[in-house]
């Protein structure tokens, strides 16, 4: 068991709460990887993504990188979504430049039935990641915890790549309707027992990723979506959760309704909108439009804190509106971050 | 000039215009393509899909099949939205599975300054191709025209390909927000040109197709898109136009004030939603789900004819929410277009 060192930051997880914070917390979706060369660094000296995820080690290093390097108020665990599929059965590589491929998807009722439940133990490298990087976090600040939403892992388990339509996924949706419902209930279950495990690791938050929520209809969504994620948000009720359902504009008002702590917005998601149609219990997390950080130090520093007046001063967590884009340069993430930090209501 | 024969079958152009009309009139994005074993052939005659769009007698065999094998309610000229920065100077390759590449891409001032406007002359093979098409139909059925949205052109002219999510071209609105602004005006004027010639050579509806919506936030959707948009449909008061602007949910109110006469829906969007935001003057096109076309004829059917219900008997155009994809069964596209054609309310 994991021993219980205070946190010296706990503003996101006090925002989490709604409770009144004295500014805005703030941190990046993939601001553990790419655009720091310290994280290239490493990637280099270890050979490929997969042995990075592997490596309680690397992944304690990189994952603190960000808390050092850009001042964020959280480190997430760097790891991959797709961890749960390898622990079911479904082996995947991460193909440089052009992202996961697995050898073998589903195909058949046959194939659903010869996967596994993922177990705590099968997934061990990565709890034993969070147990080594809380312990060098030594409380500096909260350790986020995540997986993928059953959707979007059945999304790549059906597809077996990458894809902009996932028409082969949302093919059998409408072909297999009993088989899909089958495939995300294992999903699900698998899901739980590894967030279980990322809790007892000693992660502080969970988020929940629903890369592809945005290619559903809102019917679709609603009944092989939403319905698994609010299965999550039950059993994992020990700490806060975050649900980030990109694209899933349509189902902000059911979202309002999740056993969960945050919703994250994507940047097509207006911010007064979305807080009418979520409703004012839960924090929202978010989201600005990943491409301004192209912009200049003075454009990223004006439009930051636009948005941070739109969203108020509590119940909100800072964030891009998607994953940091590897191209970015640090420096213009490290200004995101400090106007988010120097801004005072 | 071309001589106006007169239409047999009218409805889409009754339905745009907001007259009742006897039922629901129905046609598909994409129709002329990949799904039609006839089209296929010709193709594989043709050897390229650029050399099949520059080909007006092609061009017109390829349009009417769709209306010949599917019966649906309208042709569509067989192009591409590519034609205008060919046009304007940007050559591209249509690579096989891959999508449009371009050699050239816009980098810089000087870039822009070396575009030329299009004009009709530039583009007399889309021009001669409608012609043909229109003599060919001989009245059967309207014959849509169309073009890409200034900023979906601009997307591509900039990225110089497909991209999942366009950040070069983002990122020069951020850091070029001046040249952008030229650069989408010339693009503008050439479509304007582009979109007066297709209405002298005979087309019977304009639609402007706006791919890449989505991926802007709310705010630089008004200014680098919407505005564009609405100049074009100011220009071309001929006949009707139709802005089917792809994941732009945020801008439905917005849009319900462009002097245009048809509003597309993607499969995302709540059709009562949409047509509480977009108002009622307008005509809606839409929106079913591409993916249900993989299902089985009785799901088709049943859930053809809900949306129908949704979208009530008049200012209705009935159509997918995107381009059907190539890999649907002739039959299923056939089983969505009987239900429209014989559903009464």
């Amino acid at each position: 068991m994991q021993v219980n060192i205070p946190l010296q930051n706990d503003l996101i997880i006090r925002a989490a709460k709604g409770e009144k914070t004295e500014r805005t917390p703030v941190w990046l979706m993939r601001q553990a990887g790419r655009i720091l060369p310290e994280y290239r660094a490493v990637r280099e000296k270890m050979g490929g993504f997969k042995e990075l995820v592997k490596s309680p080690e690397f992944a304690c290093e990189v994952t603190i990188q960000p808390v050092d390097i850009l001042g964020v108020d959280a480190a997430i665990i760097f790891s991959d979504i797709l961890v749960i599929p390898e622990a079911m059965g479904l082996n995947y590589e991460m193909v440089e430049s052009k992202g996961p491929w697995f050898e073998k998807t589903i195909k058949s009722r046959s194939d659903i039935d010869a996967l596994i439940i993922a177990q705590a133990d099968d997934l061990s490298y990565v709890t034993d990641a969070i147990k080594l990087t809380k312990s060098a976090l030594n409380g500096r600040v909260p350790l986020i915890g995540f997986a993928g939403a059953p959707w979007t892992i059945f999304a790549y388990m059906i597809e077996g790549k990458g894809s902009k339509t996932f028409s082969l996924a949302k093919k059998f949706l409408y072909t297999n309707p009993v088989e899909s419902h089958l495939l995300l209930d294992k999903i699900t279950q698998s899901t739980i027992n590894y967030l279980k495990a990322q809790v007892l690791a000693g992660a502080d938050m969970i988020q929940i990723f629903d890369s592809w929520a945005g290619i559903l209809s809102p019917e679709q969504y609603a009944q092989f979506s939403l319905k698994y994620i609010d299965a999550i948000c039950n059993a994992i009720t020990e700490l806060p959760v975050t649900v980030f359902a990109k694209g899933a504009f349509f189902a902000r008002k059911e979202m309002g309704a999740l056993n969960c702590a945050t919703i994250g917005l994507d940047w097509n998601m207006e911010i007064k909108e979305s807080r009418l149609l979520i409703g004012p219990n839960k924090t929202l997390q978010g989201n600005m439009d990943p491409c301004l950080l192209y912009a200049d130090f003075k454009t990223i520093k004006k439009e930051t804190e636009e948005m941070l007046k739109l969203f108020g001063p509590h119940k909100h967590i800072a964030n891009l509106g998607h994953g940091v884009y590897p191209d970015i340069e640090k420096d213009k993430v490290r200004c995101f971050v400090d106007t988010v930090k120097e801004f005072r209501f």
